[in-house]
């Protein structure tokens, strides 16, 4: 299971916790820390402030760090961590089904776009869903539905497929984040809601101070496919005490 | 507490219940029945299929009786009923803190229209956002969202304010149900997710055959102002058990 990181003052705690409940498919919610605090019960012994490759920083909704190798100058003991699930966690099962992505065979980061389909706000917080994306063919694509629709903590089934434009793609060899990749014959782009949309939140919202991960490096926590395949309430052997 | 109606073959529960969880704002889970029950838990001696005041039938994703006065013949037993929250059920605290809907001094049905706003799909089911609204003064919004926010079941805070045609509203005078209201000056649209949602669902995934209320005349239960002001877990006492 991998996850995005988002980190914000303690006083949007709160609006944040709300903006998650409210889109569940854009920010599935794996974990909040008491203020301060790094380390994840999904991962042992780990420290959120440096167990990710890159990190970046944004202040009054303006992205002022990017690549960082870690968040410890970035950290402040007001900080509430929100780990977020990833859509990286179900690519294990698309390729055990012959659905290998793109991106993977590339061995690049999966792209990522702007949308124009608005998050439902909770308090201060506004934005737009992001979106990532891997191209089918359309005859693959009720089985790409399905073997990611269980992973609710993934994201889960995709958002939307075939045309881009209508949720707002212009170009679709333009990724805003993460890197392009081509497509074959009879292949359509297939969109997930992404874990880097508490992002554009960020910058939509003009919020104050957020530390996030660099898009597409993933917080790798300890949770296997066993794990995401259990249903919650069932998995305290596993590991821990997450559940 | 007022709630929608939507009731559709097993075979389709559990897309349903799905696309709940997916877009929880719009579609609010308040109870799911057991196929061919009738029965709900938050209402005693309650009839789905009587209670109330109108009902719609829709096959193929085409409505085809409406305004029915109870939904006896409509019923099968493997129909699997689905209650949803009602944002009817927050103005009581909006008229309590001196903001009374217009369409509620007016005596008429609040104003519904669709959205361009795309659902998170769920199996084979798709479609776009529905909306109320209310009328409100610029400098009122903030209070607004404030009293309605932790009514989660009843579609919490607004989705969206100000310009309708940011979500694909073209003509706030002409609803797609409901009465249309006037607008005070000063005034702006304030929206928010509507219940209704379910029945552009029916339509966009033609859908075989559901039944649900007509729009503006719900279900109302026996749960009270307190039942909704009191945690999910700590309501056992207040009716039945329900939690």
């Amino acid at each position: 299971m991998q996850a995005n990181l988002v980190a914000l003052p303690a006083e949007e705690a709160a609006d944040f916790r709300l903006l998650c409940a409210r889109n569940p498919v854009a920010c599935p919610l794996l974990e909040e820390l008491a203020p301060g605090t790094f380390v994840s019960s999904h991962a042992a012994g780990s420290d959120l402030r440096t167990d990710i490759p890159a990190y970046r920083l944004w202040r009054d909704g303006e992205l002022v760090e990017r690549a960082a190798p870690d968040a410890i100058a970035f950290w402040r003991a007001d900080l509430v961590a929100f780990l977020i699930g990833c859509s990286y966690t179900f690519e294990w099962a698309l390729e055990e089904a012959g659905l290998q992505p793109r991106h993977v065979a590339r061995g690049s980061s999966v792209p990522m776009y702007r949308t124009n389909v608005p998050l439902a706000p909770a308090g201060r917080l506004r934005g737009h869903l992001v979106v990532s994306m891997r191209p089918y063919r359309g005859d693959e694509i009720e089985r790409v539905r399905a073997i990611t629709r269980p992973f609710v903590e993934a994201h889960g089934e995709p958002f939307h497929w075939g045309d881009a434009a209508r949720i707002g793609i212009r170009d679709i060899s333009r990724p805003d984040e993460g890197d392009a990749v081509p497509f074959e014959a009879g292949e359509e782009p297939v969109f997930w809601a992404c874990g880097v949309t508490p992002q554009v939140v960020a910058v939509e919202s003009k919020l104050p101070y957020v530390v996030t991960h660099e898009p597409g490096h993933m917080f790798v926590t300890d949770r296997r496919h066993e794990y995401l395949q259990t249903p919650p309430g069932r998995r305290r052997h596993l590991l821990g005490a997450a559940d």
